[in-house]
């Protein structure tokens, strides 16, 4: 396999300002066509450091990406550094100008400054990569046949040119072995007990096929991982998987669960609602955030106080008093307001403590009570988390997806 | 300054599956305390790319953080390698056996296995940093008056043992400088020009001070940092830095758009309300995401559907008819509705289309209307947004806090 290696280049990662996100994306897309990145290195906006990674990288890489450095300010210096580097000189790049002139002139409606215009000014000895989003054009430098790519930082544009212009060159220029997945996600077991559950069926992989544990939360995706093209026995194999986790399967695809749930909602021309209090907004958010919700989805209520959830979900009073907001009980009437006040099919109904104030001794932060799925077939499910706010939030949406996906069957 | 290194360990990093918020959190944290994170790397769970990463990263750092591969799964070998680099061996720990027994059957209330008793062996050469809330414990090994801390993959688990144990450890066995900090946040003007403006400032800044932008979607943290503990020098460039930017300044605290909310409406006892359709419940989330939002916060309402609009809001037929949903007639109606209906003193209202699909020509993808404010003091704002669905939800959070916020004044 093709040996590659990515370096993030910016202070602001060094000092913890922004999260990486450009890293695993461009992982993710590299293994898709069987490039393997081998090491992530960030170093920060300082030639010597941005020189030595370089250097260290290529001694056991065929491939480099670097994304950030390339913006207009004093502090990038990535684009004159690495022109030194392969030995080119900074020249005016008229197409880029021209690219830049018409950028600022129709898409952001302001005049090019002199500072802008010089992201025109590009290495006499790279490759330019048109950057259609924005003003920093990536380049493609080669050396002893080895090569580095640079990117901007900024993640749109990033993506953009690494789909564009890299992901085709990568496919042109190098020759790649085909890699396949097959992926399913389980439920409800503990990923040590599951590790021990398969350790036979992990044991007689035949050479080539691999299995990788994705946990998150509760929910296990199992990833068996084909490098040597044999589908028929990647088949084999994923067929036994599942039936060696039957009693945990959520269902047998690549897909996130809000992601599943949108599919099994279109085609079974059904919609849901959501009556949130302790996830604030997170559930519909999760779901919104995927093109295609709009056809299951038409509405949300973030309920955090009790007058809101009377109001908008009819709970009665007499439940909220007598067992609380966060109940069983206040849960199945939230849900049950989604169906008679909101017209849903499906619903995800939740209540909780998410911390770090607000618990007791009888409900102490962590409990969450969710209720899911339709009239004919509510579940209901009680958790006890013992994260922080935000990861009980992001565990609560798991939790909460998970419960609905087990309602449809 | 002390030199630190941070080396995240996990083939999951490396296949793109999981983004590394770790690095950026614990750089954050070392940097409060004035130690310098120098560069960031990760590494697959390789023994030999473990202890090369380790090998080059003593070259140039006094202290190196690792985050991940101690699971109890087979692929987990941070502790085994670390251990033998450092020329130790496995042995049984009493106290974190006994702890881990604790652990399965206060808080996970299942039996402990085999498997995961094997996480109370550790190298008898390290120090063990107790981990309250998983199985994994870290690890603090030195040599040569340079130290290595080895702490657990899982987020929440690694911050609590930051926090109760590297923290006070760093402090107490480091000479360490006193670095200040003074943040302020600025809208509506883009980062190259702010830069051209902010030019002589810069340049005149004191020895040991500088100057970080930090731009997210429009808005812009300008951050003047203080490496010589020269407190009255740091305020007054910051006074000045105010006067030099006071028609774009939001706020002159280092705070999150949705935290500086927060504040303001507690101090003037005032609730808030969200009408979204294009953000599907991401408004309201970043809200309640953090603590204290219940003391300003009642009701959200996600209306994706226009028959949604008209029920939860009371949008005229006549508006969402005549000039459609995405205008900012109906974001006006949404908010008056969030007032009327809902007895919010402020409001933010946004409609608009996140993509991929739903353009036309006279409102193509990315146009967003916004209304934010209180009935006394309604503001809109149009955007046209350029980039993918998830992207464009993100800059309409701060477009929209930031017109709220604007509100305010």
């Amino acid at each position: 396999m093709l040996n590659a290696t990515i370096i993030t280049i910016g202070d602001e990662l060094l000092i913890g300002q922004v999260v990486d996100t450009n890293s695993s994306w461009i992982a993710r897309l590299m293994l898709s066509i069987g490039i393997r990145i081998k090491r992530r290195l960030s170093v920060g906006d300082v030639r010597e450091e941005i020189v030595e990674a370089v250097d260290s990288c290529f001694k056991d890489s065929d491939l480099i990406i670097t994304t950030g450095g390339l913006g207009p300010t004093e502090d990038d210096i990535t684009k004159p550094v690495l022109c030194e580097y392969f030995g080119g000189k900074l020249v005016r790049n008229e197409a880029v100008a021209q690219q830049l002139r018409d950028f600022f002139e129709k898409k952001l409606k302001r005049p090019l400054s002199d500072r802008n215009l010089a992201q025109a000014d590009v290495p006499d000895n790279c490759i330019v990569l048109e950057n259609p989003d924005g003003t920093a054009p990536g380049m493609l430098f080669e050396k002893d046949g080895k090569y580095l790519i640079s990117l901007p930082g900024v993640p749109h544009e990033m993506k953009t040119i690494m789909e564009q212009k890299v992901y085709p060159w990568c496919r042109k220029t190098f020759k790649l072995p085909s890699i396949e997945h097959q992926t399913l996600t389980v439920y409800g077991i503990p990923e040590s007990d599951l590790a021990d559950q398969l350790k036979d069926f992990e044991q007689q992989l035949p050479y080539g096929i691999a299995l990788a544990y994705l946990p998150n939360y509760g929910m296990i995706r199992l990833r068996l991982t084909d490098y040597q093209h044999q589908t028929d026995v990647l088949q084999k194999q994923f067929d036994k998987l599942k039936n060696a986790v039957r009693s945990y399967l959520l269902y047998d695809e690549d897909l996130s669960p809000e992601a599943f749930v949108i599919r099994y909602l279109e085609k079974h021309n059904k919609k849901v609602a959501f009556a949130e209090s302790c996830t604030g907004g997170y559930l519909a958010h999760k779901l919104t955030a995927l093109p295609g919700a709009s056809s299951v989805f038409d509405t949300g209520v973030v309920v955090y106080a009790n007058s809101t959830k009377r109001r908008l979900l009819k709970i009665p009073d007499q439940i909220l008093e007598t067992e609380g907001a966060v109940s069983e009980e206040t849960v199945i009437a939230m849900l049950n307001g989604l169906f008679n006040e909101h017209k849903a099919d499906y619903g995800i109904a939740v209540s909780g403590i998410m911390g770090p104030g607000g618990g007791t001794p009888e409900k102490p932060v962590g409990t969450v009570w969710i209720a899911a799925g339709s009239k004919e077939n509510m579940l209901t499910r009680k958790m006890n988390l013992r994260f922080n706010r935000l990861a009980n939030i992001e565990a609560t949406y798991i939790h909460a997806y998970t419960l609905l996906i087990q309602s449809f069957t």
